[in-house]
C-alpha cells in the first residue's frame, strides 16, 4: 500500500516564524541549531548532514523541508531581519523625540544581537554567501533596515540643524554595534542598556559637535 | 643517484616578510593569493589545492614550504599585524599631542585596511580559526595592538581630564574602522584621509563631552 502513495512535492517551510504554533516553535528551534552550526563551521564548511545532526531531524527530513543549506541560511537571515524590524517599529511608536528615536534604534539592535550573538556572527560572516533570488531578497531587507536608521539620523540632523555625513554616521554606528560579537563579555562589560547608552553618547555627542555652516556640507 | 639524496626537512618559511629579496617578494605574493582564496571560499571551504592553483606554486611546493593551510592563515595574520604595528610606531615617532596620536592610529589602520580589504575580511572572519600555538601567538599580537590603542586613549583621557570607558571607546573605534570592508565604495565614499578625519571627529567629540565628575567613573 505504501508504495502506491504518491510522494508529495517538498513542503517549503514558510518564512514567517510566528511565536504561535508548535510547528513554528520547532522551526525556530531548527533555525537556532542551524545558526550554531554555521557559526561553528562557517557556511562553506557546514554540510546538510551536520545541520541534520545538530537539529535532531533526519537528513531526509532536512532535505524535504528545507531543500538546501542555502535556503536555511536564507531563512535565518530573513527571520532575523523580520524580527528586528518588527520590534523596532513597535518600540518607535509613540516616541517622537529625534534623539530618543535613535537611542531606541541602538537599544533594539543591541538587545537582539546580544541575545543572539551567534546569529550576528553568521550574518556578518555570510553576508555574501547567498546568491540569486535569496541573496537579492535579503539585500533588500538589509537596505530597508539601513534606510530606517538613515531616516532617523536625517531627522535628528534636521531637528538640531547639524552638518555631518548621515551615511558615515549610520555606517559607523553599525560598525560599533555589530563588532560587539567579537569582544562582548558579560562578566566585565556593562549590560545592554548601559552599553546602548554609552554607544549612543559616543555617536550623538560626536555628531552634535558639527553645527551647520562650520564645514562644507556632507551627504 | 637521486634516490641517494637525503630529503631535507621541510623548509619553514620565516615569518618576517621584509621588502628586500626576491624571495620575500614571492612570499608576499603567495600570501596575497592565499588571502584572496580565503576571502572568496572561507578558511574552512578552501583547500591546499585551491591555494596552490591561485598562487601558481605546485601542490607539493605548497606543502613543502607551508605545511598546511593553517600555517598560511597564520602567516597572513602575522604579516598583517607586524606590518601595521611597524608602520604605526614609525608614524607615532615625533607626534606628542594626545589627540593627534589617536588620529595617527586611525589613519594608519584605515590606510592599511583600505588597501588590503581582503585581508581585513579574512582577519575578521577567521578570527578564531587558528588553534593552539598559532592561535595563541596571533591572539598575543592582537592584544598588543589593542593595548597600544588603549594606551593612546588613556593618555588622551588624562590630558583632557575626561571620564569615559577606554575599553568601550577603543572597541567602538575598532568596530567603526573594521566594519568598512562591508560598505566602503571608493566611487561614493570619501578618501582615506577624509574618512579618518570623520571617524576621528565622531569618536573624539563623542568622548570629549564627558568631563570628569559628571558621571560615575568608568574603567
Amino acid at each position: 500500500m505504501a508504495s502506491a502513495v504518491k510522494i508529495p512535492r517538498p513542503r517549503r517551510i514558510p518564512v514567517q516564524v510566528a511565536n504561535g504554533s508548535r510547528f513554528d516553535r520547532r522551526l525556530a528551534e531548527i533555525l537556532e541549531h542551524a545558526t550554531e552550526v554555521f557559526c561553528e563551521k562557517g557556511y562553506a564548511g557546514a554540510s546538510m548532514r551536520d545541520l541534520s545532526r545538530s537539529s535532531g531531524m533526519s537528513l531526509a527530513g532536512m532535505y524535504y523541508y528545507f531543500e538546501s543549506k542555502e535556503r536555511l541560511l536564507y531563512l535565518i537571515q530573513k527571520h532575523t531581519f523580520t524580527t528586528i524590524v518588527e520590534r523596532l517599529r513597535e518600540r518607535l511608536e509613540g516616541v517622537s523625540h529625534p534623539e530618543h528615536r535613535i537611542r531606541v534604534f541602538i537599544l533594539n539592535h543591541l538587545q537582539y544581537f546580544l541575545t543572539n550573538q551567534k546569529a550576528m556572527k553568521v550574518l556578518s560572516h555570510e553576508d555574501d554567501a547567498l546568491k540569486n533570488g535569496f541573496g537579492a531578497e535579503i539585500a533588500t531587507m538589509k537596505r530597508e533596515y539601513y534606510r530606517i536608521c538613515r531616516q532617523l539620523m536625517d531627522e535628528f540632523k534636521q531637528a538640531r540643524n547639524l552638518d555631518f555625513s548621515s551615511r558615515m554616521a549610520v555606517l559607523s554606528l553599525f560598525g560599533m554595534m555589530n563588532w560587539i560579537y567579537t569582544w562582548y563579555n558579560p562578566r566585565v562589560d556593562a549590560d545592554v542598556a548601559e552599553l546602548a547608552r554609552q554607544m549612543g553618547d559616543i555617536l550623538l555627542d560626536g555628531i552634535c559637535s558639527r553645527p551647520k555652516g562650520k564645514r562644507k556640507s556632507h551627504n
